[in-house]
């Protein structure tokens, strides 16, 4: 199986995601062997809110790195009902022009309940596809929380898609996707107030950039005045993310955002930077993996001593059983 | 502490709100306490895409509660930087309005990092909140991830905010919050498109309604039509999540709103379903917790033996390490 997934067999990548989504014995070590011995692939995140377009430039980006001549392997991180464990896949059809394509190899991923096992099942995807021999792998997750910044910590850079006509562009900065940002995608780029999309995310830029330049984390506005004009940011290997206004559904400004993907991809290189994201990656791919294998091997161990866990939360309900000595003393155990 | 938190003492709140986040010994065995002997609070959570104006409508809602004699506690969770760990509070300053009424008690959470204690710190802060007497606790979250789904876990009832000309409407129902709203605002309904948006909703209400009625989980199409027209969903206690527009900046429909949640409410209490609410809200507390502890518990050991994180992701990155082998071997602890 790890030969057949090196060689890039898409019918045995395909069969080992099943069998880890499935849980079957066997699978993870084939998954660890392909770990330890990586590919070549670039991870390249596109994260944002519902409605922004992420399927569709995801499309298209396909389509570009195909005509270059790249192989290309996406993940479509759908969030799904903690209900009735489907997903709704709606525009993940779109993609289906490229299913016949040997060189695009598509999985859509969908958590079954909430317990957390999203970003390792992503992790999982991105390193069959980098064994499979990928050049460019796409992570596209929806929204903003917590998950799909840990997700796009699996990434070496990260697209954020936002577009025209979300009301006050300063809410998306709020949520955090500043930080992440390699290259800002500002999609639906025809709609009215566009330009004042582009202009407010210019504005956080700019105010992060001349933080930065005078002193770096030290949000103390006393000192802040210090170490001013000393540092051009730009000499320090600093990256200021462009911002790229694209039409997807019209194919408009894909190749400007692949080019400064491209360049970012270069700046890594030059600067280093690489091996920090590398590590990064590392990082990210670790804390998935062990939250997973703590919180089954405790729903496992608690199943067997406490009955179901939906007996147990209804005792926790009630106040018969204390949900604090029960977690600490699985946690102890450690 | 514990009484003084149970006198509704907002000083001695705030500061085991900080020694929890703090991790302070002791503040876990006072939490402890106050889950064990719960107030009566109805908690009602928020959530949406940003820009969506939800902070604007926690606001109102919190001014309705207090007209009508209600104290209200409100947590506003912030997903935040995966890098500086600080959060952007931006129009929370709004809510500052009530920072001098003593029957509010609003806080702010941010993660530090993304280690997964988002859901635990804010069903710590309910729980506090509901010890301190709270009538009604309002959890506005950002987005519609896979952690916004464990922390709406945390409320009886679940307000999903939308707004007019996100595109195609169908893409907020993929992510899943369908299954978790209880009620939608269509917010800054003053907007071109509200209606439509409206529309869109209903039509995926439609749906699902048809399809429980004919089966429920039953999705295989040969045998839909079989229980076609025997049951009325509303005969079988079947919640119709109502639809209300609301402009928050003008405080226009939050009356309406109130009032359908006032009826989800009602309809809890009458079909039994509020004991099952809190079984679920039982079981994503513990979940929480469980997984907060367990991280702790193993990210704790790992440092004693492996050193600190950052070395042992540098030690994975460049495969002298193996995070598979490592987070087994921790989780077969249990």
């Amino acid at each position: 199986m790890v030969e057949r997934v090196r060689a890039g067999d898409v019918r045995a990548a395909a069969r080992l995601m099943r069998n880890l989504d499935d849980g079957i014995p066997g699978s993870r070590a084939v998954l660890r062997e392909l770990f330890l011995r990586p590919g070549h692939a670039f991870v390249l995140g596109l994260t944002g809110p519902p409605g922004a377009g992420k399927s569709s430039l995801t499309d298209r980006l396909i389509a570009y790195h195909r005509k270059a001549g790249r192989t290309v392997g996406v993940v479509a991180v759908d969030p799904t009902s903690p209900f009735t464990g489907g997903a709704i896949l709606g525009d993940r059809v779109r993609m289906q022009d490229h299913a016949l394509d040997p060189g695009v190899f598509i999985r859509s991923l969908a958590t079954r309940g909430n317990l957390g096992g999203l970003s390792r099942a992503t992790s999982d995807v991105v390193t069959v596809l980098d064994a499979m021999g990928k050049d460019v792998i796409l992570v596209e997750t929806v929204g903003v929380g917590q998950d799909e910044v840990e997700i796009a910590g699996l990434a070496h850079s990260v697209v954020v898609v936002s577009i025209p006509g979300m009301g006050d562009e300063v809410q998306a900065i709020k949520a955090g996707v500043l930080e992440i940002a390699d290259v800002f995608a500002v999609n639906k780029a025809d709609r009215e107030g566009a330009d004042r999309t582009v202009k407010d995310l210019q504005m956080m830029l700019d105010l992060r950039r001349s933080t930065a330049t005078r002193g770096g984390l030290d949000h103390d506005s006393e000192h802040r005045m210090t170490r001013t004009g000393a540092e051009d940011p730009h000499e320090a290997g600093w990256w200021e993310p462009p911002i790229v206004k694209t039409i997807a559904t019209q194919d408009v400004g894909v190749v400007e955002l692949a080019e400064a993907v491209e360049r970012h991809r270069a700046h890594l290189e030059r600067t280093g930077e690489r091996k920090l994201r590398e590590v990064a990656r590392a990082r990210a791919t670790f804390l998935a993996l062990l939250r997973d294998r703590l919180m089954q091997g405790a729903l496992a161990r608690l199943a067997e001593r406490e009955g179901h866990l939906d007996e147990l939360a209804a005792r926790i309900a009630d106040r018969s059983a204390d949900p604090y000595e029960l977690a600490d003393e699985l946690a102890g155990r450690l």
